[in-house]
């Protein structure tokens, strides 16, 4: 009986007569190869296909719209308006306001002089304004990355020792970011910056942003000694070492400061239209602080302060960049991980934002902003800038239009640069310290841990060890090991990947996984199994022995029941593409099967799958074009009008 | 009429009136956390689940099984009989004599004393026959490793300088390899051989065939010098700055040998059961030579010999094995990558050869069986062994029935080593090359090659790669071109998952990629997308770029049709699995759409992904209950319900 179900060569669909009975697989459907690459090329490194907004039209027209996508100021700048001037001038000069106390504290955090986070919100802004394509973006330096290079910078080179040198290496990071960014966007290499996912930047934040808070104790306690480490441990075994250095003023400063900052931005919360007042209390704490400390004499009295800002704009830093050998790598180094991380945190503001007001930003086209502006923020004194989050969330409540918004803000900054510096010199450690960690507070999101947890345990894991991994060890370390286990995990999805067997609902119209739909029916003498994903050489082994084990534990089921397997129909519906090690793995499962008995049938290839099949002769030598199907229920009346005819064949032979 | 259609909340379901309509989605099927973590590990893990067998009976019975499982020998040993034992000496007496002029060869191949050949194929064969799960399998050394290892060794330690040292590395990189591989069967990592794509073998083995042919015109033209480097240029720069060392003896008796074994392969190629000829055909190619040689005084005539073998049994080499820190990096990088290169023939050939006599081979059970074998062997002079193709099929095809064949070949060798080795000592060189040269021809797979141009272009480029790479620069480079290859473009169908748009079929009741089905109809006011694989971190930024990109496509489109876009039906049925950045991406997706008055309907989604859905709050609290659908039928039917409703209302409130 069995050889005869499986051997004989009746043209089984001549039974099936269901509706849909004579609708067959395409089985010629066939995308020439260069098509097919060119479609595979342009849906890899042009998923957002560009230029698809200026293809049809005249010569000159494409060359402008060619250079209006290369530099998006000429597309906003031709229409811009007074009208619009007036919303990015209240916008610009509140970010300006932030930019000052936010760019000296993470030049500080950073073991710069603080003057440099103050040349660093001038000439970046400038450059992402012409080639920028985020409206809401504003450009500045950012807490995790000042941290970062500082940590691997000073391994090098101590701060302490030879504080030329460490500037000098700041620049060259900031140099090769921005070359490896440009690069990045020009190569359409976005992709690389996919591979960070949003636990992995949850809980790498939330890890950075406590390492940050902790470095502040220094700040807050007025010490004047203190580790260069980063983790938990390093950082309190310094704090209590140095115990007989705590300051009281400081810490008691640090405290109102602190109030104030909370609760300026409790009543941001409270009443959002009362943004601005959080926008502008960092700027506040700073003047206050300022004006305290110089009539307290407060750096004789346990309050210390940032000294001596020079006047004047930034000075060219081009001929400072150090390419010897001994230090490049660690520059290149620190200019690679610093540069994805600032990617990372741009690009998903500007996509967060532009999200809100509709808008579309270009991935590859920020990369090159940013490149280009880093590049050209080396060579004038300025170290890595990218779009930070607290600073473009306020540019967007602030109600920008423009980026002209930054042009502003680096107008100001300029204003300040030439005439007010000096002012500067008073304003208190503390109150920076106090600004870094009310600012890092909210990125310990710990609400998305709960959701994370409760949602998907192992994106947990992930955003978990990224958070432990920078807490207790360093961020180099967190960060890897998070995307480590990411990459893992992406390829064990594609190495084991689910496969479920199909039973009948609705009446025998519809087929699905027998787990989740707990009453689906069995179908005698027929195992439908869905198979999902890519098919090929990492999964090829695996689907082969869960397919036969499927069989084999069907086979067990079936003998109880009295009844014996014939028929596999494997539903490749879900499969996307196919290689040669798949295709030899079908082939392989065949030879097993029908050594059995067992005759496979095929239904719903997709068109990239017909076509390898069909190509390597799988359908037409080996399973038999009758034995492909366009759904389920068609090959299942099939193999059981087979079932039948080869029954009353043996009737009639007895 | 946008913002009504999309708007309010009829339960558009009431309408569905089709025959399926009752049925919906489950959104209540769930998997408990431990459940889903054991199933993942296991899948992961145990793919194979080979503990099946054992688990409903008494602790003793359990206990014998496991010993059994891990034992493979008291499994075939206890019902071993006179008539299998009489297939598994004629297997086994032709292989050993196979294994005497393969083991001298490859020795020499790999620059070690001939007799390190011998040793090779006494010990490990017989631990295999305990360890090993394949019937069919001959143990033995390879020629692909043999080079490797040699050209990995030998830029550490020159043999000509140190050959003491040399062979030392040799064993110490065999005992790594051993407990790397005993590792990988024991941590069940098989999944690290999947790696291994079926292109990168067939391109890789060619190469290695080619450059390995290359080698033995040394031998072959009886040379003295000759470059260590494998790749052609250099070879063929050696062989002509060397052309007075030619001697025109050597080459004719190579001729002559290598038309003497071609004929042999002829002729089983023509008459299947004549196999024996061509398998002893290179012992007598070695006896023929060696009398020639000896009675012509060879050596002193343009005809190189073996020279010396030392009688007796593999003496203990425990105490050569060498971990000092200058060389160890060497061995452990030579013992892994000529394990993987060891495991892969191994494990493919036992495979293949399994399949065709319908057994199972356990892959993590056949790396540990690799490793002990490999472990003892690196104790008793011996280098790296693993199942090699030749003679395992030379095995199969003499009809060999347990690994008992194995221990036949071993005591041959025994017998060899005890008695007749110093006979060894005339075989001329040039017969050992002629061996090799007609043993790799076969590997170097034109057909294949065609074949793979023919149905998969990405999989030639690998395949090249490997085969090029190998050729014109190093093995190892070769290699890991061509894995890197492959493991990209598995991140690239990771990250750049197909999607396509579905048409209708068969009169409305079936939906199918528009591209693979020219007839399919447009659907008005809908779309109908197909993704296809799991959605996460690494393809959630394309794929909402894409899906976005479809529904503006569709809306050009509709516009000239004068319609308008109102409706998106995600097929979910090919997504198998969603982590938290995906559903972040579905979540912006819909936030798009909604601004645009476009309303998203999901169906099918599977188990996995319902249950994420459902406790993300995606389903509820976004996209509604009543908009996920069991068949893309049913949501279009919902679809047009709901559009005439919001029309009628429209209409009646003009």
């Amino acid at each position: 009986m069995r050889t005869a179900a499986a051997g004989d060569g009746d043209h089984p669909l001549a039974a099936a007569a269901s509706s849909a009975a004579e609708h067959k697989v395409n089985l010629s459907a066939r995308q020439p190869f260069v098509q097919a690459l060119r479609t595979g090329l342009a849906e890899t490194f042009f998923p957002d296909d560009p230029f698809r907004g200026f293809g049809w039209r005249p010569p000159a027209a494409r060359a402008w719209g060619a250079l209006k996508y290369f530099v998006p100021a000429l597309e906003w700048a031709p229409r811009y308006s007074v009208g619009k001037f007036k919303y990015d001038l209240l916008a610009g000069v509140t970010i300006a306001s932030l930019a000052i106390p936010q760019g000296i504290s993470y030049a500080k955090l950073a073991n710069l002089p603080p003057i440099i986070g103050l040349y660093s919100s001038f000439v970046p802004p400038l450059l992402y304004a012409v080639f920028g394509s985020s409206n809401n973006l504003a450009v500045g330096t950012v807490a995790a990355a000042s941290l970062l290079l500082a940590s691997i910078i000073e391994t090098e080179v101590p701060p302490e020792e030879n504080p030329q040198l460490y500037l000098q290496l700041f620049y060259t990071a900031a140099f090769f970011t921005g070359v490896f960014q440009t690069a990045l966007g020009v190569f359409r290499l976005g992709l690389i910056v996919d591979f960070l996912s949003r636990s992995t930047i949850t809980g790498f934040m939330g890890g950075t942003a406590a390492i940050i808070i902790m470095q502040q104790l220094k700040g807050m306690l007025g010490m004047k000694h203190f580790t260069p480490k980063t983790d938990l441990i390093s950082v309190m075994r310094s704090i209590f070492h140095y115990r007989h250095e705590w300051k009281w003023q400081s810490a008691v400063l640090g405290i109102c400061f602190l109030l104030l900052l909370l609760s300026s931005k409790h009543l941001r919360k409270k009443r959002p239209n009362l943004f601005w007042v959080s926008a502008i209390a960092p700027f506040m704490v700073v003047v206050i602080g300022g004006i305290f400390a110089f009539l307290v004499k407060g750096n004789e009295h346990g309050i210390p302060i940032v000294g001596d800002l020079k006047k004047g704009i930034n000075p060219l830093s081009i001929s400072q960049l150090t390419f010897t050998d001994k230090h490049v790598n660690t520059a290149v180094k620190a200019g690679f991980l610093s540069g994805i991380l600032a990617l990372a945190e741009g690009i998903a503001v500007g996509r967060s934002l532009a999200l809100i007001k509709n808008e579309q930003i270009d991935g590859n086209k920020e990369m090159v902003a940013f490149g280009i502006m880093n590049i050209a923020g080396s060579f004038t004194s300025c170290y890595l800038t990218t779009g930070p989050f607290s600073k473009s969330a306020v540019n967007f409540h602030a109600g920008c239009r423009t980026p002209m918004s930054n042009v502003v803000m680096s107008v100001c900054i300029m204003l300040v640069l030439l005439f007010l510096a000096p002012l500067f010199k008073y304003t208190p450690l503390v109150a920076l310290s106090s600004i870094i960690v009310v600012a890092m507070i909210g990125l310990i999101k710990v609400k998305e841990f709960c959701h994370l947890y409760r949602v998907d345990k192992f994106d947990f894991c992930i955003c978990m060890v990224a958070f432990i991994g920078v807490i207790f060890f360093t961020m180099v370390i967190g960060l890897s090991a998070s995307v480590g286990l990411s990459v893992i995990r992406a390829l064990l999805h594609v190495a084991r990947p689910k496969t479920c067997k199909l039973g009948s609902i609705a009446g025998g119209e519809l087929f699905r996984d027998v787990r989740h739909y707990p009453n689906a029916r069995n179908i005698p003498n027929v195992l439908v199994l869905q198979l999902g994903s890519p098919i090929y050489f990492v999964n090829a082994g695996y689907l082969r022995e869960r397919i036969l084990r499927w069989v084999e534990d069907e086979e067990n089921a079936s003998k109880l029941d009295g009844q014996d397997l014939q028929y596999v129909v494997l539903d490749l519906g879900g499969v996307t593409s196919i290689d040669n090690t798949g295709i030899g793995m079908l082939v392989e499962v065949h030879k097993s099967l029908d050594r059995k008995g067992i005759r496979i049938a095929l239904t719903n290839p997709r068109l990239e799958v017909t076509e390898k099949l069909v190509l390597s002769g799988y359908i037409k030598d080996i399973i038999g074009e009758e034995w492909v199907f366009l759904t389920v229920k068609d090959a299942i009346t099939a193999c059981r009008y087979a079932l039948q005819r080869s029954r009353s064949k043996e009737d009639g032979e007895v």
